[in-house]
């Protein structure tokens, strides 16, 4: 079989003739992935990694690299085992790419996310992903797409769901008032999962202009340029003197954390979404004299993929197929993905790939 | 009437033949206070400010200094204007020391000790205070003791409504886990506040050996010394691998925050009670992670003072008398009490000074 593996820095490859994974539990569900997004952390484990690529065997995969690649994506089921119900051959999925030992505190108690030999994913930490001809999963992290969703849209759900895990995490309420910082892919998803929780007012801070413009194609209500005027000080002024509701750090810097902070409101959320690269500083009265909350939301559950897509059945989820703005066939994923994203990443937000040639034709 | 004002850095005095204050609301209460505590915030006033105390009119009380000190005061009622019920002449009382305008967004949500003009309180920011013959608040702020309770544990409350504030903000419930992170008086008063609400089990990591000594003979449950052992891997050691369900931090320092973060299980909280001197360093890693979270915990309104009464009456809240480590007059607060809290800080918990010699004799 055909898949793009993950040797080490900056060295990924198409390989073929790689041995095609068949159903081993009963409740295992055999995939063609169809299409596929490229992460962030795609993108770091290429420029940066190995990193989350196991170099020693993974305890929840017994792999190490080279691996195959891809946790953002759409399938088709090619075959199910004796015991899986609810999808059949021929269904449109997505996959909830977690993986987890089902055994520890934080599994048993549905926080999978939270795993404790976690982070690990399918496409990441072994055992196959979604930049393959196939893929064998546990029919629990596979989820059934609206049949008349196309089908490019299903590699959509991973990250709509990593904002919809944080979006919920914060208890965010209809008729609340919200500030995103940072309108790349995830807080473009996050924009799109407040506005699907009836968020009163949305708000984007972020520095350049082509993202800036983007977060306006996704409806956000206001977005300001923080290189330009005092993002905390504009954001009272359209929310009032106390500031916002929750705040949504999709940017992970020094600026874009004390601004999440000081635009909220008394008792307010500060939910952390982004990777951060290094410690930070941090005032702990601006916590304190507010009893504002910070909060940090880590991938998501099958519950999360669940709520996004009954969102997008719902219509309440809108206007998410314009985040796609690229596709490639896996052949040229180095020069049309990974180094474009790179090179012109303000232009992008999310570029997906597909090993199957027939979508593209 | 003789008070003991603060006129500026290391400059208070004790002086007479000051205007007595009077009822001047139907709403008022004339108190005579009896004990009162010293603070952390009026030894801070004492060597570093002004600070809370205010230099030019306070936009609340309209004072400057000089202002009289004292806001931690049991009093025994003098005098009640037309309109207050259920206090009398007589009624040993405390005060709810926090100042606050009643029409901003943050008072009329209730969270009056995040009024937007604050922080205020009686015997900091203008109006009369507990080091002083007689005072006059509003009666919604004067909650009568029990009768039976000795009048200078009414000098208690309100550091115990500190940590009463932060642990209920905490959501605390019977059968979890607790590090505490200090115990200094506010780290003695979170301990207890936990026993009185069923936390299973409480352990505080206190480098000073004369201080854990003094969490002992509060019955909390382990004293960890973090300068000759790893308190996070110590804690782990009793609790389970992955963590307590909640820290407070008492202390406010680098290596505290940090260990208030990492010795929490997965979703837990860690509450900052400290006033911190300075920013520190934040590694949001360990909050995302682990999901966990950051909350900040600022005075105490009206309910956490009817909560301590309550949890004292009940007997839910034991041993809280033994923080009185001394007692002294108003006349000898420079040495015997700000000077010894800076010199033989370890020894003492809460030194109470008074106004009334009889107290004394």
């Amino acid at each position: 079989m055909k898949a793009l593996r993950y040797h080490g820095n900056r060295d990924v490859r198409i390989e073929t003739g790689l041995p095609e994974p068949v159903i081993k539990l009963p409740t295992d569900v055999l995939l063609a992935p169809k299409w596929c997004g490229i992460c962030g952390s795609d993108l770091h484990e290429f420029l940066g990694g190995p990193s989350t690529c196991p170099v020693h065997p993974h305890p929840l995969t017994s792999e190490a690299i080279p691996v195959i690649l891809g946790h953002e994506f759409s399938a088709v089921v090619l075959e199910v085992g004796p015991e899986v119900s609810g999808l059949k051959v021929g269904d449109k999925v997505c996959v909830e790419s977690t993986q987890r030992c089902r055994k520890c505190a934080n599994c048993l108690a549905g926080r999978t996310n939270c795993c404790i030999y976690g982070p690990a994913f399918y496409g990441l930490t072994g055992l196959g992903g979604g930049l393959a001809e196939k893929v064998v999963v546990p029919a629990e992290q596979v989820f059934k797409l609206p049949d008349d969703l196309p089908i490019e849209y299903g590699a959509l759900v991973e990250p709509l769901s990593v904002a919809w895990h944080a979006v919920e995490l914060s208890g965010i309420k209809p008729g609340m008032t919200a500030l995103v910082l940072g309108s790349g892919p995830i807080g473009i998803a996050t924009i799109l999962c407040l506005q699907a929780k009836g968020a009163k007012t949305v708000i984007v801070s972020e520095p350049a202009l082509a993202r800036r413009k983007q977060a306006e194609e996704f409806a956000v209500d206001y977005a300001i340029d923080p290189s330009k005027e005092d993002a905390v000080a504009r954001v009272k002024e359209i929310v009032g003197i106390e500031g916002v509701d929750r705040t949504y750090d999709c940017s992970g810097v020094q600026a874009t954390f004390k601004a999440s902070l000081t635009a909220l409101a008394v008792g307010g959320i500060a939910m952390n979404i982004a990777l951060w690269e290094k410690p930070t500083q941090y005032d702990p009265a601006d916590v304190m004299m507010r009893e504002r909350i910070i909060m940090g939301s880590v991938g998501y559950t099958g519950k999360d993929f669940a709520a996004v897509i009954d969102a997008i059945a719902t219509g309440k989820m809108k206007n998410f197929g314009k985040m796609i703005t690229a596709r490639v066939p896996v052949e040229d994923i180095i020069e049309g993905g990974f180094n474009e994203l790179i090179n012109n990443k303000d232009k992008h937000i999310k570029i997906i790939a597909t090993v199957a040639p027939e979508l593209l034709a």
